[in-house]
């Protein structure tokens, strides 16, 4: 099979580490990187992500690198739509694919419309896929939850419990959760927006869509978990009384009825980490995942396994729920 | 959304079924019913299948049902490719797409070669899809495995444990997995490839084809659960040392090592049934569905719901891997 010749546009941690899987991944070519920062213009990608030298130096110029000959940008530059939107119009306009892990890109349709319309019609011309895709969203709690109602004769409701223990994460993701923060630090941070998990909404909208439910409202609470003893982490020491990180729960109703739940605990030293699907319907389904899954590791393994569905899916905005099967490959 | 419109093709215990949950689906409507028993044509399909009658009579003329205005016929006619090709075909020609519960049919190109290539080659060129699919072959022990390894970097092994308490099972099943045999009764039908579970090698085959893993050995081997004390089941007494059921394991090397294992135990009176799959790699994946899918409510639902899906598909021969999610809807 003809290897994907990639383009990576974003090259912070996630993207780093991207640049790292897609090395070592049989059929897959690193062609182009692309970063906005001067200080990472020029230097080798390999070496700025922590592996070989590659010989592709980054650069701030997308246009230019977008000109190759490539299959698919790898996009990792934000989590929002309206942040990411005029880079994956660039990309289309290069006749690109997009696989990118902006959350919201997850199953925008309901939160951004007219933005999804745009993007969906520009790739359709193009004849390119854009697909946002990511461990969550785009796999655990919402792809995954709608792939198991597979053997159901009737689903009534969807529950998603993502537990983890946060420690092993990257210190963005731990301060993205609160770790750390005093009570009252992580009230003011909650206000402003500042820590929340992103991709909740996206994730609710991604399963009422499949299972054909209008859903009325949905809402998306953050509360913090305080640590009852010290706690720390490679990167933060949570003192008792402190925030550890935080239990965030999602809803989705139909017809004043809760039939979509997702909740979220990611907090430093979480004892008993899983995902968990909880379908409720004729048959029932329990899906659990002892130990949970790694979300960095995930998220960047995500976005390597969807580069071959996306390419065989049908042009235009696409999500994991009507692309091919993605799955791990070897060639 | 335009409703789909189907055909039923066989009326046994699984078809009968399919009628049924495709009646009470919204968005699936059923415009024709065909059986080769003379018995059956000329009933009503509804009444036949324990609904009401929908005005549907059953016809042993199949080409005359398939000349019907209709999106996919629904076959369950049969478990081995070779008994169903001509049936399969005479759909393709009549332009109707096929949704199949034969258990060969998941995964046809290693065992059956030529004729999938026929079946692939007549289904594009009439711009249908072909699928086959059911819980196992065709979700619990290859599709589903097979989109957990999304959240991989890397994939060593694969194993699937299916363990059911076989006593909720229809009858066909249970007597398929030997219980109420003697172990001597046992022996015999398993040397005549009486007793065994359809669809190993199918979804071997499935799982390594998605892996890009080229398999050497393909085996499976098949021996009785005894019953330590009497097992009963609806239909079905198990006197102490008769047999309970089955122990299959299925299993696919590559450069001789072990790295596919589907492992099913079903038996009357198993004490934890449960579904389990574990990948790995990095990360390893400890999936589990505790008490299990059950298997005859699975089958006829995972056809239902992967009629939107298998429509949405490239025309062709194709699998669980490179349809798009199939999932429950509503409308």
């Amino acid at each position: 099979m003809k290897p994907t010749r990639v383009i990576q546009m974003g090259l912070g941690p996630i993207g780093q580490r991207t640049v790292a899987y897609v090395v070592e991944r049989e059929g897959v070519e690193l062609v182009g990187a692309i970063d906005i920062d001067p200080d990472k213009a020029g230097k080798d990608v390999g070496v700025l992500s922590g592996v070989d030298a590659l010989g592709v130096e980054v650069s701030s110029d997308a246009d230019s690198v977008l000109r190759q000959d490539a299959d698919v940008v790898i996009l990792t530059t934000g989590s929002q739509c309206a942040a990411v939107a005029s880079q994956i119009e660039q990309c289309i306009a290069a006749g690109k694919s997009v696989v990118s892990t902006c959350e919201e890109l997850a199953s925008p349709f309901d939160a951004a419309p007219e933005l999804a319309a745009r993007i969906d019609r520009l790739a359709q011309a193009a004849g390119v896929v854009v697909l946002g895709t990511g461990v969550n969203p785009g796999f655990l709690m919402d792809a995954l939850p709608v792939f198991l109602t597979s053997v159901c004769r009737r689903v009534d409701a969807v529950k998603v419990e993502r537990h983890q223990d946060a420690a092993i994460r990257r210190l963005p993701f731990q301060q993205k959760i609160g770790a750390g923060l005093s009570p009252e630090e992580f009230e003011d941070k909650r206000r402003q927006g500042m820590i929340r998990h992103v991709g909740f909404a996206e994730s609710i909208h991604l399963i009422a869509r499949a299972m054909g439910w209008p859903l009325g409202d949905v809402e998306d609470t953050v509360e913090p978990v305080i640590a009852e003893q010290p706690v720390s982490s490679r990167f933060i020491d949570v003192a008792a009384g402190k925030c550890a990180g935080l239990r965030q729960v999602g809803t989705g109703t139909r017809d004043g009825e809760r039939v979509i739940t997702l909740e979220l605990e990611a907090y430093l030293g979480h004892p008993a980490p899983r995902d968990t699907v909880t379908v409720s319907g004729d048959p029932a389904i329990r899906s659990n995942i002892a130990g949970g899954v790694d979300g960095d590791v995930a998220t960047c393994s995500m976005v390597l396994n969807a580069l071959r569905a996306a390419q065989s899916a049908a042009p235009g905005l696409r999500t994991m729920a009507d692309i091919p099967l993605s799955h791990w490959y070897s060639e």
